[in-house]
């Protein structure tokens, strides 16, 4: 096997805890001698050891001699103190010789750091494999790192015409049970789902995840102008009313029926205009604030996915495209709400993951920055 | 390598030549030996050897012992006379004991015969191996053998939301200079291009296949119910017309309009009306039979696309996909004219192969006959 091929490996291992590791990243690391990987570890959440620690001490178990190995982590060791000890110095008790590191670290505290403090205690230190796979894999802590709101997930469902439901609004199913099951693992590791208006009163959803062993259900969050009566018979209020919050602007916000639905046990937030919606980024930086989430799902509707991307807020998107055509101008498209006149003002993505499911395909993108 | 790693470097064998074959099906054949490969053919062109001759005669130049040999070979061998010997005496003949096959022969003169007539000849038979993408491979010669007429590919090219134009029309460019290029390579293989009259109307396309080395370019084929003025300034009119024919109803078929568009070179062929449009089943017969295309390219607009489906005459779908949204409910969408009430009315597919090609993806699907 090749760097390519270990590195991609310990990015398996990192991946086993994605969703878990708030507010640290996902890590994995190997140690290996040769082409045989003696030692696995990988972070598993906040507190427990970092993956060179368990990749270490894993390697030790199977009776490695660590002078003759490499080590392969998918971020650079860090080398300050936070709950655990630096791993630089971990890595360098250990005495192996030469460390292959997928990505540097987004936090400014180490950059570089760790890999020069390594080079400086004599090991061969080698950066940038498998870098933009490694990367990807810490997006959610970039942001974390550099700004105060939870790494937002958008999630599609379309038919390969860009369709979410048909012209009567009929929209069971566009994707398989199989894609469904994926997003309910999605809505386990986020804290919060957030749907637009239209979704709210057209679907009446629960946004639970119906996995059994899920404990913690997400915050339901709701995009809305138009607040609904306390009273309605609507699941969210009905059932879930304690871990519902409206977005809406601070007139309705401050209205009766907002009070209504605070004595019900939501709550309400007003969020500013921003161009012709609200400031999503506002109600994002409240959401972390306030309910300390890490990742927050929105499931749409289309004019609400466009606002996401529009004002840059969607971090990754999970666009399940299901092998169909409904070929009707007038069913519900995936994405509204833009006047776009030209073909270079559209919003674009770069691949990250595309997985063939059978009846549909998974696309993961990551938005581009508009220049 | 096992028996399915050895099937698909026999498929990659036989794709070399796709569109080259017609009427014969793509074929490829390995001859090996244990783990080694002692010998490569494919079919290349109607008359020249057929792949297993070939693999046999590459071993025999490589110096196998080929009563120690196996044989791989997509398409079970043929056993009749055709322009070349059967294929089934030339693997008796060579001494090979043992032969694995992708798929049966869909020719009803040779179907099972050639298996049947190798086991009766005492060599190990095996069938099936990767044989969903061996059918998938001569879906063209299977078409050809069951129906008059030519295999469709429909291309479409469209954002992720399924759009192929602004809501003014603007559509430089849906995809990258790269899908284009693919574009037009499928146009080097095609006997013809079909498009409808928005697209002929509003783009003023010449259709051609822009490789250089290309001599033989497709015919232009345009479907339309209004006829343009034969002395308009279309480029098809000015200057490809001998190679230009018109589809449209047998009404207008036998205007004066259709005289001097004939006048010019054009051909003018009146199709009957099939549902809502016209019967395009016929029309693909009559360009078989009068022009003796084995393929068609059709590459929409989004009414003709969908006709296409719905009539179930597009074979296979070149779907590219690019990573980009419009979010304008107004947009041009890459298929429209049906009218859907349920989201069980869609027209289906299943996936062949999905490529990343980086801005874009291309989705290689095959329709799922309806009920």
């Amino acid at each position: 096997m090749n760097q390519s091929e270990f590195m991609l490996k310990a990015l398996g291992l990192a991946r086993q805890a994605k969703g878990f590791t708030a507010p640290n990243p996902c890590v994995g690391a190997l140690v290996t001698c040769g082409d045989r990987i003696m030692g696995k570890g990988w972070h598993r959440a906040p507190g427990e050891n970092h993956a060179e620690v368990e990749a270490i001490e894993n390697a030790r178990e199977n009776g490695a001699d660590l002078s003759s190995c490499r080590m392969y982590v998918t971020l650079e060791p860090c080398n300050h103190h936070g709950r655990t000890p630096p791993c630089t110095a971990a890595v360098i008790q250990a005495g192996i010789p030469e460390i292959i590191i997928g990505a540097r670290d987004p936090n400014s505290q180490v950059q570089g750091g760790g890999a020069e403090f390594l080079r400086n205690h004599g090991l061969r230190v080698t950066v940038g494999v498998e870098e933009q796979k490694c990367l990807d894999l810490i997006a959610d802590f970039s942001l974390w790192q550099n700004s105060g709101r939870p790494y937002v997930y958008l999630k599609t469902a379309s038919t390969l015409d860009g369709r979410i439901a048909t012209r009567t609004g009929h929209s069971r199913w566009v994707t398989s049970a199989n894609a469904r099951q994926m997003v309910h693992q999605l809505r386990s590791i986020v804290g919060a789902v957030l749907v637009g208006g239209n979704t709210f009163y057209q679907d009446n959803p629960a946004l639970t995840c119906r996995i059994q062993e899920v404990k913690n259900q997400p915050w339901a969050v709701v995009l809305t102008s138009r607040l609904p009566d306390p009273d309605q018979d609507f699941y969210l209020l009905q059932k879930r009313a304690s871990r519902t919050i409206f977005w809406t602007d601070k007139n309705s916000a401050a209205s009766p029926r907002a009070a209504g639905l605070e004595a019900r046990g939501c709550r309400v937030m007003g969020l500013d205009a921003e161009g012709p919606g609200l400031d999503l980024k506002l109600g994002l930086e409240m959401l972390r604030r306030e309910t300390g989430i890490y990742y927050l799902l929105c499931e749409g509707g289309g004019q609400l996915a466009s606002s996401l991307l529009q004002q840059g807020l969607a971090d990754e998107v999970w666009a399940f495209v299901a092998l169909k055509i409904l070929g009707d101008s007038l069913a519900v498209p995936v994405t509204s709400g833009r006047e776009v006149e030209l073909m270079d003002q559209t919003l674009d993505f770069r691949p990250g993951e595309i997985l063939n499911l059978g009846p549909e395909i998974l696309l993961r993108l990551f938005p581009l920055q508009r220049e």
